[in-house]
């Protein structure tokens, strides 16, 4: 199938072709309160303005429910359920289209063109959805195995339990911030000479200061306390994927995480891509994930389907003097369970979601050291050196590095399904004086 | 001092008396959609009706604010801070007061005393605050020990980190119900033989359902990403403080929680009693907490400052035949950190806070086994039986049992300030068919 092709000049390495229409939160200069949008090539289209212009009135389905593209989050759209996210998908797509169906809707209407279509560069990016809970997963065959080389060797480094379930945690919700926002390098309680036998912690900035490349996975579709989400129901609960960067201090993790798991580690910043790719845009490159040599019991088995994506993830550090270097590069099938699986696994118990709930994948790693989603792989928890580009070396983050993650799918130029990117500048501590 | 009297009729033991004003959120015969209250006695005293109807008409100060007791919630009434909620509360106990300033406010408004006084049982109580993030400490010294002699032994029952730090995990805001709510007993991946050598889970209803018995905490004071509240500044992020059950299936956990922390065995329910005291009322019972032999790092030094309560805490547990055994009872200070170390812990590192969001203690138990506030405890994990009334016994909680925690502060008649109760019924689990 031949791309398919806009009438707006999109560049054929867009993220932002016509087969992904992401949805976003964008605010600009002549409306600073944020509001709906959706990317094409190197624009946005304001849906606040699309909407108030009458740009759906094509789409009568639509029109009773309008006031959710007046809103400041997504929240609204997405409990609208992924089938009315389809039909607005594919009849924006059918807008933006070359010879399509609607030229009078935006391509011959040069006012609303003029207003609506703003280019990225001018759109500040705000928090897609308000989020309620975020839980953080485990779901990283690879990661995990090789955490657990790290601290236990290779023939404990995986718990019993991780094939039976999707391990996760619950996060820290209101710390999930979107990209561009800057990180702030945390202090914590770590222990200064952790193989010393005396533990007495000291209060200090990090030194151990980590990415976690991974997905996020918004719900659009709530379900109540007591009321498990069926495995074959969960696709219809999942709204769309960002990318996420779960930021970890490591020595204040190593401290802090026995016995009730990670807290200070990682509630300084989470952070995510802003334009929400749905998953009718992700389809075309479902696939499996990783095999499970464990039989799961039937709560989680979905028979085979294809609920993973191929997306080539990447993740680069720019340092303060400027010089780019990738530090990693591998695919989101490295996953050992699936979106779907987390819900059902999530909610088996009864556990409650609301709209805009947040579910993080875990850190996506491939089994080559290039593969690896976070430095405390790579480094061998801060034993080896990374080599940079222009002669530098990290063990962990320094301030002044910028951490950027970029995902997309397919590599037919002009059907680019990708995610933009993911972006985070670590700045100093705060100083802190308890005199 | 003589206990403040009311010239409503309000019981001598009444955990409402003047000296609490507690806030909630109400709705009623006549008003259905939720909105605020105050308790006194055996009445509510209709917020929203009081505001409509001018009852604030001699506080001066709090009228441009009135339309926060016209919400579904307390969020905004909190978000005043502290320095409001105290000139309100105390307005409160002046208009209710006998031969105060204010007869004419209330007293002799027959009118307004029909509408806005509701007796307690014609009401229903709603969640008092719309929480945005739900984090559960482990601040019960007596608590931790006892669960880390259980499965580690005496010698390495407290972890190294245990006294330096208010230890905790994020939990599941979704999941925050509000006292009487039923609980629905989880289903879960549980060991069937813990102890074989095998670690092949099933699903099955939890046969280890459990209580804990805490204190909840709620914040009225936002703090932003990066910057940590010092715990001088903490008291006044605090709103006040209800009881809470934080329910849990120990089999469920057991398998889960390694590396990570707890999760299904925890998200199904947590309750809380629906009126919120006010740290104000609670300050007559001020107190220290437990000595902790260990020094803590500055930023967790109060300085000897007075930051627990004397709330006396009991636990019954009614059965289906309806015959009702207290199980526990103990004191709120049996904790080894404080709420405003709790906060001073959790953004040290630059977390952030919105209004609403609500800490836990952690389990509060004693010295001796009348003291113990989970059966986990009590049972050594199902080992030994604790007996009931009418010749019942338990090792974790059966179907259709109610759990009630009550807490109170002081012993002078007239002048209670207690919280009412925090109950929760078991309901069989969801029977599921995966066939």
């Amino acid at each position: 199938m031949a791309p398919l092709r806009s009438w707006l000049d999109v560049d054929h390495k867009s993220h932002f072709s016509l087969h992904n229409i992401p949805f976003g939160i964008i605010s600009t200069a002549t409306d600073a309160e944020p509001h709906p949008a959706v990317a094409i090539g190197t624009h946005a289209l304001d849906l606040q303005i699309f909407t108030r212009e009458n740009g759906f009135a094509s789409l009568s389905v639509i029109q009773p429910h309008q006031s959710v593209f007046l809103q400041s989050t997504l929240n609204a759209f997405a409990g609208l359920g992924r089938p009315m996210h389809s039909v607005v998908r594919e009849y924006l797509q059918s807008v933006l289209l070359a010879n399509g169906p609607f030229p009078d809707i935006l391509e011959r209407n040069e006012a609303l063109r003029q207003t609506s279509l703003i280019p990225l560069q001018h759109c500040k990016m705000h928090l897609p959805m308000q989020i309620g809970d975020y839980t953080d997963f485990y779901a990283g065959l690879h990661h995990a195995y090789n955490v657990g080389t790290l601290f236990r060797g290779p023939q404990n480094a995986l718990q019993p339990n991780y094939k039976h379930l999707p391990v996760g945690y619950h996060g820290r919700a209101s710390s999930v911030v979107v990209s561009g926002t800057p990180i702030r390098r945390p202090n914590g309680q770590i222990l200064p000479n952790p193989t010393a036998e005396s533990k007495e912690p000291i209060l200090s900035p990090s030194r151990k200061l980590d990415i976690e490349l991974e997905l996020g996975c918004f719900v659009c579709k709530p379900s109540a306390l007591g009321e498990p989400v069926r495995i074959s129901d969960a696709p219809e609960h999942l709204f769309g994927v960002v990318l996420m960067n779960d930021w970890s201090a490591r020595d204040v993790q190593a401290w802090e995480y026995v016995p009730l798991g990670p807290f200070n580690s990682k509630n300084f910043g989470t952070s995510i891509s802003p334009w929400i790719v749905l998953f009718d845009a992700l389809e075309p490159y479902a696939s499996r994930g990783l095999q499970n040599d464990a039989t799961v019991l039937p709560y989680l088995d979905e028979h085979d389907r294809k609920s993973h994506y191929t997306i080539n993830l990447s993740v680069t550090l720019t340092t303060s003097s400027g010089s780019t270097s990738t530090i990693t590069s591998t695919s989101a099938t490295n996953l050992l369970f699936s979106f779907p699986q987390m819900l059902a696994h999530h909610t088996v118990g009864g556990c409650p979601f609301n709209v805009g709930d947040l579910m993080g994948s875990g850190t996506i790693s491939g089994v080559s050291k290039a593969e690896k989603g976070c430095l405390l792989e790579q480094t061998e928890n801060g034993k080896v050196d990374i080599e940079l580009e222009g002669d530098d070396k990290r063990k962990f983050l320094a301030d002044g590095d910028t951490v950027t993650i970029v995902g997309v799918c397919g590599g037919e130029e002009g059907a680019l399904v990708g995610f933009g990117e993911c972006s985070g500048r670590i700045e100093p501590a705060v100083e802190l004086d308890y005199s």
